[in-house]
């Protein structure tokens, strides 16, 4: 797409630092990390994000996320790795390209995990999973 | 496995709050939500993380993560979904049995995106893609 920053990334118009491409994806650094080798996992055709990327892509998809995240760990000498992918605004989504990010971490690297909340009642997890159930019919 | 968790729940040895089930996974409420309706996205045969998951089963998973994302977020009436994969406890992971969480997001729910790191140089940029492509080989 023509304003799409990843797009051009893609086509080779803007430069990254890449690390990975098939036919199908391309992956390359992300120039914010959270950790040095933060590597981002790019569908080269476009699309907005999970809720649109075609079922082929996300089959396809699995596999070389794992062979990624495997070679980011092992050339950064990372402890573990966390994956994150954010869809929508509200949920973390900078650059409107499908994409997953690949984050080598390390023990006490000072990245916070998320914050669950506590004290939610019996109820209030039934009513909720009853409505995802009914969501998927 | 014997002392696992999540194949405990996937035996029906420990209740849950399911709200998805077929051949290859299941999906129920994390009982410490970022927000109501903070789903895990399970596969029944018991793997570790993404290192030791089999390939076909992430082929297969692909696709019903987008499913459930959907059926998440149209039932929360959430702004957007984040999805979160911890893969060793360097990486957040806490219950040894691979998961996706799947968190409904809302527009200022307080949940801070990792913040990236700033001030690296391009070399250390390029030496560690380099190194990547080399642990890719």
């Amino acid at each position: 797409m023509e304003d799409c920053l990843f797009c051009k990334i893609i086509a080779g118009i803007i430069p990254a630092e890449k690390v990975y491409e098939d036919e199908n994806f391309i992956a390359f650094l992300d120039i914010k990390p959270v950790n040095l080798g933060h590597t981002l996992f790019v569908p080269k055709e476009h699309s907005r994000n999970i809720f649109d990327a075609p079922d082929t892509l996300l089959s396809t998809a699995g596999p070389v996320l794992k062979k990624l995240s495997r070679a980011v760990k092992e050339a950064t000498k990372a402890d573990g790795i966390t994956i994150g992918w954010n869809n929508e605004p509200a949920g973390g989504q900078l650059i409107f390209h499908t994409h997953i990010h690949i984050m080598p971490r390390f023990s006490n690297d000072g990245h916070v995990h998320w914050k669950g909340k506590e004290g939610l009642t019996p109820e209030e997890f039934s009513t909720t999973a009853s409505s995802i159930r009914s969501s998927l019919l």
